[in-house]
């Protein structure tokens, strides 16, 4: 008998953070008020996994993720064969007539994967060919005070956290005072990198990514506009400093762009809003291009960091991962991983999906 | 007293097509699924119009269009002073931290215009500056064999039209046949260009424009994939044919990447996804880098073809306007409406307008 698709489903998952987030120009975040999104397999196999629905991101609410996987997704999978990745591949190039919902179809897509390892027995690490014994984290700091900054790295650090994004591009005193502060307490203990989140202009960024080279700051994400293709390219070709590229890359058509013009080094795959299959393709990509790769979690909670840890321990990913925001969730599974001197344990990771997934599905 | 933003509502508006519209790789529309949307000023003054949830194109869904207008946009919007349209486009401003959602935001802005304009006794048309007398309309045609095509262009010439868009880049001999029988039918009482909705690449595209020129057709819409940035200004350098920009320019920071890199001739402009204010400030751009403009209609009802033919009134608009597809839907107003040997009368528009306005305005 053929193993196809019989139910997909949504259920929200709300948790309240530890403190309120914020960043950019308004943007406020003190709740996750995320989906889970659910898929059952005709021989009962159950895959589970989470949407973060970020309107000032994607455009989507958990109004939107739960619309879109229950009719549109619905109407092109149901009775789809899922026998292989190959079967899951061929599903999401179906769900390509669906634009944007990226985190919906991410999610899906991971939910998928989840449900064909259950059904085939395979544990999904396996599945989707995880290999490293461990991965390096980074943590994305808040934004706020001097003091409350400085707080929270205080916090993270005794969490285990060695390597420190910043957020960048609003102040450019305020925050080079920041950096220079967290470099005087924790010297070469603590890695850090910024996110310019397209703050800057072609004029600022020479000399503001050389004053950031010189505090020791070690990549730059999105110094500019992305509309500014070309003046992205003048940029990464005076190579200053290695640029990831996030918002300019946030699916495969947009990386294949960038790819050809050759406007960044690292690229931040974020499997909450590729899923595991375009992210692998983007993967292929970027290496193919020979460039480095990261893998980051869209602020999601401890089931979307053990998705993206999945992910970052193929090989080819050799830069940090972003999977830790769950150390800021409030909630009664957070105990099931731990960071030991930077690293996460990939046996932990293993065994974290396997009881967290176990919780959530019905 | 000042007069601001008291409430902003939605609500689902269903009306049947009189054949069913198929396009590219299993996009297919029966009936419109679209959502009215309103908002009332603190002095009772309320505006309307129509949002065209497109999951295949916008990702929007008649749901997420309701959750996004109720929920984050009122969040944004629920105090805001209007009383000129430079307070629209400051509420426009906030509303760009809420991203995709296009033709709720579109619909948003000209139910605020709407609003204002009854708030302030001028006339719709007035305030967006709508000057010319009459209105040049196309029709896109929709696909199928050849006998249904040509019914089909027999009826919609017999109801006044007299420029067709046509649907290419699956077949090339087929659609050239189809052409040839239109082109031998009506010769030159009909003028015809084409969509090729990204489908070309560009070693085809040479050889295909040449023969579509030679057909007689006048321009080409999307005829390479819009991540093809650096191809697109190739064929666009090449001459061969005005090439017409819709994919790839949905909102002003991709058309000023499309003026940056030269990759078109004509702007679409759809109201539907950009509302007035972006459509405005869009409309300047591309004036500004001397290229032309027509407006197209997002297969909307009456209400949106209204919206969009007075917007196309303006000065500047010099191609024909799309607003014709509420000759395909069953609706109680499309007496509202008539062509004339290819003209829409803007006498009658604004007629119609004020009063299929009065009728949905509760």
């Amino acid at each position: 008998m053929t193993v196809t698709i019989r139910r997909l489903w949504t259920q929200p998952y709300n948790l309240q953070l530890k403190s309120a987030l914020s960043w950019g120009q308004g943007h406020r975040l003190d709740a996750l008020n995320h989906v889970l999104v659910f898929a059952e397999l005709s021989d009962g196999a159950v895959g589970v996994a989470e949407a973060t629905p970020r309107p000032s991101i994607y455009g989507e609410t958990p109004e939107s993720v739960a619309a879109i996987v229950a009719q549109d997704c619905a109407e092109m999978l149901i009775g789809q064969r899922i026998e292989s990745v190959r079967d899951i591949h061929a599903a999401q190039h179906r769900l390509t007539l669906v634009k944007n919902n990226n985190t919906a179809r991410g999610a899906l897509d991971m939910t998928l994967h989840g449900a064909l390892a259950r059904s085939t027995g395979t544990a999904l690490p396996d599945l989707i060919g995880t290999t490293a014994e461990r991965v390096r984290v980074s943590f994305i700091l808040g934004t706020g005070t001097l003091d409350s900054v400085l707080e929270e790295v205080r916090w993270v650090y005794d969490a285990g956290v060695r390597v420190l994004k910043v957020k960048v591009g609003k102040d450019f005193a305020r925050e080079t005072e920041q950096i220079q502060r967290i470099r005087q307490i924790y010297g070469p203990s603590l890695d850090l990198y910024v996110d310019a989140n397209q703050c800057y202009s072609l004029e600022d960024a020479d000399e503001y990514l050389h004053q950031l080279v010189d505090l020791g700051v070690l990549w730059c994400e999105e110094p500019l506009p992305v509309q500014q293709l070309r003046e992205r390219a003048v940029l990464r070709d005076r190579d200053l400093m290695p640029l990831i590229a996030d918002d300019s890359a946030f699916t495969l058509p947009d990386l294949e762009r960038e790819i050809a013009f050759d406007t960044f080094d690292i690229l931040n795959i974020k499997t909450a809003r590729n899923g595991y299959s375009e992210a692998a393709a983007m993967l292929h990509a970027t290496q193919s291009a020979g460039k480095g790769v990261m893998v980051g979690s869209q602020a999601g909670s401890l089931i979307g960091c053990l998705h993206a840890l999945l992910f970052a321990a193929q090989a080819g990913v050799d830069y940090p991962t972003e999977a830790t925001f769950f150390l800021k969730v409030h909630e009664d599974h957070s105990d099931l991983l731990t960071l030991d001197d930077g690293w996460v344990d990939m046996t932990q990771v293993r065994h974290a999906f396997q009881t967290l997934e176990a919780r959530l599905v019905p």
